[in-house]
């Protein structure tokens, strides 16, 4: 059991296995764990579903694993008020399914939501396929109810919409992974996701031309419900017929009715070598599915998540296949092509062998070539252990400086996740 | 210069006027400025536009205000990436207009887009019609440059569309109401928002079946870009003919094609007494235009700004028209039905005269009204100074405290617009 909880999907190890693992049932138990934990200078690592690819929720020697999965229960739906009450175990994809018998949806849509946990999405302020348009979950958490280091507990934000008495610390707590506090309840938007109308898939003979496109659906007042770019590698992992067709890969959704369609369809055909459109989504979606089991088959995968202002996404993506060359480790990449969120994957070694140097070295090349062009380290999947070192790269000392008097405010003994998020 | 930059919108008036006002024109002015207030430890006012409708910009006796008015370039629009670089003190509407010209919307759009600043925008989180789908000025931030009230500088946030290193400061200065620090810069999200396709108005029978119908539309997958209802008192305001269509005006604008404004159009009839519907937007949305200067006819209008769940809404404003006759004191309500967000607007006493006790006293149970129904003090407008006592009720002293913490963590000699935000 407490092996078991040790690690997450990263593939970063801690030394040595946690203390003990609990599964509170009930707010008032993760209040007197923490009580506890404060008293003992133990420190405690919270986890939903373990899916975090940053060792996040790794836990090791002399820890506490707070597993909250078994905290499942939708408390509440209410779909009149567009807001759902929630523990923080509850799965993902079930809330979602849960609003869907109100004809709403819970937004917010990671690849991981089969297993992750609403909590865990909270904590890393989960992103997904659909939240260029309907945001990430930031956007879509209104109140959280949370246990703090010594164990008091506060309720912040509203179950209303729109509110604005008092600093925001939802937002503080959202994508702190861990280190702040432990959500223990949230009250979340739930909205009336039209249907997409349509899915379109486009080739082009190369990621510049297929960027350029995606640019080109904004210019026409397109916001596509999804935007996701695959590049060459990709194309090949999965199916070199695939690639055939062209070395970059736009898939596409709309959900603004069959005009906006149309017009999508038009901007995308420019320059595109071939493209298919469909009422089925499936299908055409089904390259997208397959990118990550066809990178798995050559090797363990190191999932990175650079975000790049938008119309630096071809030059990212050709720039990684560059640092792939030069480290001669071969790189996957997959974009959010909407919001410029980009996926290199790393094909680092084989399954259950070390991970080679030269992934490390590519990894660190990307992370450089992220802030270069603008961007930033992590789009979606936070900071965690992997990516500290980068951390003050991006925010500067005093900022940085900045989060760590926050976290002593919320955090005095350091109990909460120590070693995780910040630098 | 002194007198006129001492008061904002809401009628509350400080004492005195302040020592002395300055208009920056860059950072390192304003940097400039807030080192030497700390070392004398003088309160600093920043200020936009001056148009809060709670005190928050109101300055006297002993303060500077920073008028950051003249602080006004669009920086950079960049199309491509969906994003505006802007100073403080441009104003809502020409960034809007700034940004159409390439097919791009900044999508909040407060009453007083007109005249507010963004920087104004920003401190209050301020919100608008069609905020119910493309989000409050939270949404629409993606990255601050701020002056500490140490005259120190950090970013928060960044120019990319997503990211998630580090703790939200971002979040944490919208809505603070310029006690946390002053916003010398922003990175702004624009957004393609496609053409409103319809423009519909109905009158219904009472403010309980107008209601009921704005939450029927969720039901039906359709969610309006701006959904504004009007109770009795306001269309007898405007005009006793509107009245007399039926005693609540429900005006719904959809932009999700033919297919879904034929479906709104067959929601909203259920139980209306007369329907309109109409391609050209501004007639049908000429009764809400009207509102404002119609009650202001009447007399002296405080903007009152609470959100329910938005099942409550009929609930709500059947119990202000109660709140009315009790004290006595006419009330017209205006409500962004979509969020739950109702304007009850208090007709106090004659222009130019003091403002009667009763007025107060249906301001106050409004406030209690809004608690007991779940939902919140302000919607858009913010703290400021008038509902300062009403703050410790909603939040509770665990989370008021905290915000204290947080207050004195980036504010230590309290120079940051004292008294405001805050109870
Ligand atoms: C195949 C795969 C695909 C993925 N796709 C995406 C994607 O598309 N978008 C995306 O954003 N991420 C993605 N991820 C990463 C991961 O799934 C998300 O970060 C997810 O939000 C983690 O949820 P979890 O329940 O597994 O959290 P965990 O991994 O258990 O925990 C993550 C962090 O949250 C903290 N935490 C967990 N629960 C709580 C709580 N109740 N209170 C306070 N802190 C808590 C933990 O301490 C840790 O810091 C993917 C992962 C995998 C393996
Ligand atoms: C007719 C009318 C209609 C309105 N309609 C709406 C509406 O629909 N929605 C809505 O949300 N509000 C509305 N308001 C309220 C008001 O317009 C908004 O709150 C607006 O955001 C204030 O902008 P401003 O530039 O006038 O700010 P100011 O009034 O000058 O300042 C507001 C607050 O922001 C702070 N501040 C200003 N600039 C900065 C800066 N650069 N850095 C740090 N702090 C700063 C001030 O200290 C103060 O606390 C309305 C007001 C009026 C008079």
């Amino acid at each position: 059991m407490r092996a078991e909880r040790r690690l997450d999907r990263s593939g970063w190890e801690p030394d040595g296995i946690p203390e003990a693992v609990a599964f509170p049932r009930t707010p008032e138990e993760v209040q007197q764990i923490l009580r506890e934990a404060t008293l003992s200078r133990t420190p405690v690592v919270p986890r939903g579903a373990g899916t975090a690819l940053t060792g996040a929720s790794a836990a090791g020697t002399g820890t506490i694993v707070l597993d909250l999965s078994r905290m499942d229960r939708i408390v509440e739906i209410r779909p009149a008020d567009g807001v759902a009450i929630v523990e923080p175990g509850v799965v993902t994809a079930e809330l979602d399914r849960a609003a869907g018998a109100y004809g709403l949806s819970y937004a917010p849509d990671p690849a991981s939501l089969a297993v992750s946990t609403i909590g865990g999405n909270i904590a890393t302020n989960a992103g997904g396929l659909r939240c260029a348009k309907y945001g990430v979950t930031r956007d879509a958490v209104l109140g959280l109810d949370v246990v703090l280091a010594s164990g008091e507990r506060i309720s912040t934000g509203r179950a209303t919409l729109k509110g604005v008495a008092g600093y925001d610390l939802t937002g503080l707590f959202v994508g702190s992974e861990g280190t702040l506090g432990v959500v223990v309840g949230a009250t979340l938007r739930l909205r009336p996701l039209p249907e997409p109308t349509a899915t379109i898939a486009a080739s082009y003979p190369d990621i510049t031309t297929a960027a350029a496109a995606s640019v080109a659906l904004a210019e026409a007042r397109i916001q596509p419900v999804l935007a996701e770019l695959l590049d060459e590698a990709t194309l090949n992992a999965i199916d070199p017929a695939l690639r055939a067709a062209g070395a970059a890969l736009l898939i596409v959704q709309t959900d603004g009715g069959p005009d906006e369609a149309a017009r999508a369809l038009e901007v995308l055909t420019k320059g595109a070598t071939t493209i298919r459109s469909a009422t089925d989504p499936a299908s055409l979606l089904a390259a997208r599915r397959q990118a990550l089991p066809a990178i798995e088959r050559l090797g363990r995968p190191l999932i990175e998540d650079i975000a790049v202002p938008r119309s630096r996404l071809a030059e990212a993506v050709r720039e990684i296949e560059t640092i792939a060359a030069r480290h001669e480790v071969p790189i996957c990449t997959l974009a959010h092509a909407g919001d410029g969120n980009v996926h290199p994957i790393i094909v680092a070694g084989r399954h259950g062998e070390p991970i080679p140097a030269s992934a490390h070295r590519a990894a660190d090349d990307i992370f450089a070539l992220a802030l270069r062009l603008g961007g930033t380290v992590t789009g979606e999947h936070g900071i965690g252990v992997l990516k500290k070192a980068w951390l003050r790269r991006e925010l500067g000392d005093l900022s940085l400086d900045l989060h760590h008097q926050i976290k002593a405010l919320f955090d005095p003994h350091g109990i909460l996740n120590p070693g995780k998020a910040l630098a």
